[in-house]
This record gives C-alpha cells, structure tokens and sequence, in this order.
C-alpha cells in the first residue's frame, strides 16, 4: 500500500469519528433533539460496537481507537435524545 | 479469518450503512432539521467520500457499495438540512 492510499485511509477515519462531534455539541447546548432519529443513533451503537468487537478481533489499533471514539460519541447523542426527547 | 469475523464484518457494514436511513425518513417526513447538525453531515459525507476513494484504491466492493449508499443517505439529510434550515 503505498503513501496516498494510508494518508487517505487516516483521513477518512479522522473525518468520520469525528463528523460526530458537531452534533453532540449542538445537542449539548441546545438541549433540543426533536429531530435527531433515535433509531439511526441506536442502530449506529450497534453496528459501531461490532466495528470495535471485529477490530478487537483482528488487532487492529486504528480500528479499535477510531470506534470506540465513534461509539461514545454517538451513545452521548442516545443520552440527550432518551433524556430530552 | 473465521466465518464469525466475517459475519461480524458484515453486520457491522450493513448497521453503520443503514443506520442513515431512519434519520432520512424523519426528515423526508417532517422536513424538520433544526436539531440536526449540519455540520455533522457536511464532514461525514467528506470521509465517507474519503473511504469511497479507499474502497476504490483497494478494489473492495464491499467496501465501495458501503460507502456508496451511505454516502447516497448522508448527502439526503445535507439536501433537506439546507433546503429546509
């Protein structure tokens, strides 16, 4: 693999845990969740902890970090959604 | 790698793919998106963009059709956040 196809591996691993982090800002402050869908966070959950189980399986670092950095922020959004509706 | 991992893989592919659906359907239906963070969506599309090009690089179709349809539902709710705020 060379050069380009690990520095694009990485960013879109960075974007993509990260892309996350701009909702659980917003719901932080806002409180307000009305039109976030509880079952797309949910879903996610799951599948994003099957992401973490199979990266834990193979060993593989970046997957392991990049999921569980994905899992809690998307199970934060769970929280304000259960909590505010 | 065992039959599990594989079909752990896989799981885990299809619920992060289709997670994006239900939050699709909500804001199709209410073309209510105040809650939801756009930009969330706007870096989400540009990693899954990112991992599409991996898919791509590394000639793995699963990987190319998973990006693919999230890609598809990611820059729906782009569509109905910007056309409806």
């Amino acid at each position: 693999m060379d050069t380009l196809q690990i520095v694009i591996g990485y960013m879109a691993a960075g974007l993509t845990t990260f892309s996350f982090l701009p909702q659980v800002i917003k719901v932080w402050r806002t409180r307000s969740t009305r039109d976030v869908s509880l079952s797309m966070f949910l879903v996610l959950c799951c599948g994003v902890s099957l992401w973490l189980a199979y990266g834990l399986m193979l060993g593989d670092w970046p997957m392991i970090l990049a999921n569980a950095m994905t899992l809690a922020l998307a199970s934060t959004v769970v929280y304000f959604k259960i909590r505010h509706g």
